[in-house]
């Protein structure tokens, strides 16, 4: 028999494993090293990456961007309309979630909510008329991002709607975010039929004003805390926010109680809360917002202070490189699908939600939400294997946010793309799933991950941007 | 060299492992294998056990006991004032909790408890007449379990004390139980002072007014869906409560507003109920007895219907046993203890809480509660080896409560007094810790084990008894 024969082969295979399965397959012995190149195989990443590892200046500016969002301390203030409160967004524009888009390009289920929120308005009576609005530009959309706001899935804030107002002790930065319209047929996941302009209507008519009551009644709420406990309580607070919906609702009703309401009003508003699972989503993805933009605008920095889809393209920010948006196409999500749907009807990723996986919560803190993983897929197990792989590519630890089942550590936050093109491990998103078209809603959940060429793009960004 | 000499020795030890432990120091090579004696070494249970294990008629009794216990619905249908309400109580008997005992030997905090509710009833001023009645035989004390009722810690309930009352809509049998005074110095760790009595009063007058008229808006509230839920939340629901007292709040809140009671009135019920995470124990207690009691009475079933301890004795039921208790001095608790205290400080294991643990929750459905550890003591990890510990000693799952950290299993349910005997598999019981003496309270909770000798002595009576 020749030496090199398959069965005297003796191979160290690196990188994909088909090469040894090959080999061994054959009688050969192949051992498999895992690795992967660094930016994906995208060689002018992978160069400007060698220039910004093991770099000091990077390192302290993490340090200082780190240092910040984990000194944020995200406190519930109040009740406001979107059009007063909401940074220069005026009273014709409409906000969704995601990277900028133009109109003409929307996915479907953003351009359904985009009409329904034109309709809710009074602005148009029906779809075709909201549509010449739209194409006219008499009514313009801009992303919430560009106006210290956040909104779940579609995320359409119109003037009208009332928004909660986060803000952080520390720095004073502050954002805002709708009210949860609950599950089913939502104007978030593109639906506009009549059923569900009226609830808008209601939330802004009554829900709002016994909260806005609530909370003046308040020195407002510490939204930290009701994280850190809801982590003990099988919460993510991305796509689980029973125990934290349930923690606010020990807060605010009370307080509503002593208002001088109708206690019909009272009444309806508890029961909506202690109805909607999810009624703490908002209020989440507001105090991530706080959180990372203190960490934002630190000159140099890697880290990654949003991640957030339209519906089309997936984009990031980073603290380092202003106000630019590294974008590619969104993913479709592989998930768990409700009765008679499947991935083809679904709508790539959307929202502004993963907001939360930038702050180290959702997909990164899902060993604290063992029960999530009915609603997205995958074991108990899966989840604490899902948050441990999201060490490698954090800048550290919030020792504010800790979870029981990974032995009280805290945890890890501060996505770095230097971290994540070098190692090739993609930041995990819990999210729910749009159906493709306008007007359909839900359709499932599931998880998904961050795509590579956003970071690799922001590696050059950075590379070309830097300051020593 | 002899071939006897340590060097040579190969030994396989069964039992305690310290014999090898000689064998291996010195030299030799021995094998340990686990092995514990039937009945801890006791010969008499031994030789009762031997004619007690696969038979068939036990084995059918306990599979309709099981049943029972698995087709009762706890629902909460009201309050009641407990001298009009709970069975044979009167007007001058108090309530305490575990196996009978003489009001002469009763443990410190019990002692405390009692004297307490004189005075709450207004039968005597202060503490010395309040010993004179007792003394006298003019007041008396009886155990809540004869009483269809469970008490936490000392147990005590007194005539004109609100009672929840919980049914099973399966069987229709009912329990009754106090509604929870929080933690720190209350009734139920032996506290005494006019703060206690005074909190006492006001539940009295005004919490059990709220309540009262919220579920008479209700067709009563399902326990069981609420306990399966906080099952998902972190709860154990024995020493962690904080889920399962949301999810009830969130029932109550909204038909409490909507009664025509004063808005203060209910504020300050709703901030009672949110300012305390164990508001719901007493509530799992009597969903507990209601299960178990169901189970209860069926000739020549092995099956545990209450565990229960009065701070001097410890002592079990088994459902094939009549009205029989099984009794053994209760162990003092190794846990973790409030600062300035120590297990010097402690009463013996008090309480009917671990009526809980009877029905698989508690310490048997610890890994559904990794957070807990902080309270009784010990790693996550550990919280569910002890769940995954109790499959041997129970009859089956309860798959109405399921638990996700382990894959959706149903909890280990229904204590079977043979398994227990054989395997020397002592039941986990999660409890607070009361100060032996009077008048101090809570010191500490932590993690304790029923005795041996109550099942081994069970396991005497079950043989004698024994129809076929």
């Amino acid at each position: 028999m020749n030496e090199n024969s398959p069965k005297n082969l003796n191979v160290i295979n690196v990188g994909l494993s088909s090469f040894a399965d090959t080999i061994n397959g054959a009688g050969g012995k192949a051992i498999n090293v895992e690795w992967r190149p660094p930016a994906g195989g995208d060689v002018a990443a992978a160069t400007a990456l060698a220039g910004l590892v093991n770099n000091s200046v990077i390192e302290n500016a993490n340090r200082t961007a780190f240092e910040k969002y984990l000194n944020a301390q995200p406190v519930l203030e109040g009740i406001g309309r979107a059009g007063d409160v909401i940074p220069n967004m005026g009273e014709r524009t409409i906000l969704y979630s995601g990277p900028p888009i133009d109109w003409q390009n929307v996915c479907g289920p953003v351009h359904g909510a985009v009409i329904g929120a034109v309709i809710y308005e009074g602005w148009a009576k029906d779809q075709t008329s909201a549509e010449d609005l739209l194409r006219s530009g008499e009514v313009t959309i801009d992303p919430c991002h560009h106006h210290s706001a956040v909104g779940p899935m579609a995320g359409i804030v119109s003037p009208s709607m009332p928004v909660w107002m986060v803000a952080s002790k520390a720095d004073g930065n502050k954002a805002f975010t709708t009210l949860n319209e609950g599950l089913g047929k939502v104007l978030r996941f593109g639906a506009n039929s009549p059923e569900v302009i009226e609830r808008l209507k209601w939330m802004q008519k009554t829900l709002s004003g016994v909260l806005s009551a609530a909370l003046s009644a308040s020195d407002g709420i510490d939204i930290k805390t009701i994280m850190a406990q809801a982590l003990y309580m099988g919460d993510e607070v991305h796509n689980r926010n029973a125990a934290a919906t349930g923690l606010l609702l020990k807060q605010l009703a009370p307080r509503a109680v002593r208002s001088n309401l109708p206690a019909d009003d009272i009444a309806q508003a508890i029961e909506f809360i202690a109805g909607n699972d999810h009624f703490f989503l908002n209020i989440s993805m507001a105090a991530c917002k706080v959180m990372l933009d203190a960490a934002h605008g630190v000159p140099n920095s890697s880290m990654v202070t949003a991640m957030a889809r339209n519906g089309v393209e997936f984009g990031i920010r980073v603290s380092g490189c202003g106000d630019q948006w590294f974008t590619t196409p969104a993913p479709v999500v592989e998930g768990l699908y409700f009765p008679s749907y499947s991935i083809a009807d679904a709508a790539p990723d959307l929202g502004d939600s993963s907001i939360t996986e930038t702050a180290g919560l959702g997909g990164f803190a899902m060993a604290a939400s063992p029960a999530i993983v009915q609603f997205v897929g995958g074991t108990p197990a899966d989840s604490i294997v899902r948050s441990r792989e999201m060490e490698p590519i954090t800048i550290g630890r919030n020792d504010a946010l800790t979870i029981p089942a990974l032995d009280f550590r805290g945890t890890a936050a501060g996505i770095d793309i230097r971290k994540v093109v070098d190692t090739g491990i993609l930041p995990i998103i819990n999210t729910g799933i749009a159906h493709k078209e306008a007007g359909v809603g839900q359709i499932g959940a599931g998880i998904t991950r961050a795509p590579m060429a956003c970071f690799a793009k922001a590696i050059l960004s950075l590379s070309e941007s830097r300051i020593e």
